[in-house]
């Protein structure tokens, strides 16, 4: 004899494939949206469907966006000369945290591992090297992110934009403000000495 | 300028208001579900609506279900002269996950706990009386929580039903199966002590 609920089950294995969220939260989650009152389990729904319809990629710079050109891509107030390559959408938002970058960004939704067979046909290059050629960009800030795969990368694509007459940069290595010098690992820490500047 | 995204924003907020996930997760959950394909985001969606639309409390055990009277309550097969106490629906989960207990259920939504303003009348109490009057049940087991609430709330229930002859009983305490005796607080280690069994 089964005494499941249906609908409740259902619901627990939904939470339970997102990642992170094991079982027992994915009870706790479920459970907790039967406590409260059914317009809020409506607007979730609504939140889910309307995100993932209305979101797609931006034409220029592979963002994600609810619009066919994205709003950082469709700013002109915004330096259309240097470009922030990232990895994925998600680190543009950490960019903006920052307030601190008034260029434009590129996503390559991914990085280049072989293992994975993953090369640049797989990643959003091809887009890159379209907006690279009318000129307009100065600028590459290679900000993938600091891994053997991130630094094949942003060194593959400095190689290629180079010949083009761009600059390629790449983010600084160093202790992270805040930090304890106590915790950081040689290798940042040797990043840190050998990128030091004059106080 | 904003350069927020509408949709992924609302998404964003939808996850951050569920028990125990806070921004950073919010934003990792809802990422994860832009990258999914779209049926899964609309069978996420319809979980919601359908748990929260489709379940509700037992007309008998105040439980969770999606029937009029659930299937426990409904089991011709288990034991109906045993009604174990609990405080909140997922208990019966837990309960369930033994396959010891063959009786049935109540759920108190709750414990009485003076300082919230929570008495025997905002609790499901009324309705277990109701379910003691006909003379089917022999015992109740307390299973409320050991906390000072729960305790309390076991302690006040049995005073209300032993007048009517049935045995009320409450959870054993003790050392938890597989834990280790190092780690085992005083109170739990005494209570343990005390109910000693022979071997």
């Amino acid at each position: 004899m089964n005494y499941d609920i249906v609908p409740l089950n259902e619901l627990i294995n939904q939470f339970a494939r997102l990642p992170g969220i094991g079982k027992k939260t994915a009870q706790r989650l479920a459970y907790s949206i039967l406590e409260q009152p059914p317009e809020r389990a409506h607007q979730f729904a609504d939140a889910l469907v309307n995100a993932r319809d209305q979101i797609h990629f931006c034409k220029c710079c592979q963002g994600l966006t609810d619009l066919e050109i994205c709003r950082i891509c469709d700013d002109e107030a915004r330096d259309h000369t240097v470009v922030c390559v990232v990895e994925e959408p998600r680190d543009i938002t950490a960019f903006e945290r920052t307030r601190e970058f008034r260029g434009v960004y590129h996503v390559l939704h991914g990085v280049i591992s072989p293992l994975d067979g993953i090369g640049p046909e797989q990643l959003r290059v091809k887009e890159l090297m379209a907006r690279l050629s009318d000129g307009t960009v100065k600028e590459i800030i290679m900000a993938t992110n600091p891994t053997v795969e991130g630094e094949a990368t942003a060194s593959y694509l400095s190689r290629l934009v180079k010949p083009m007459g761009i600059k390629a940069t790449r983010l600084a290595y160093g202790i992270p403000v805040g930090g304890d010098l106590e915790y950081a690992d040689e290798f940042t820490l040797a990043r840190a000495l050998e990128g030091r500047n004059e106080i």
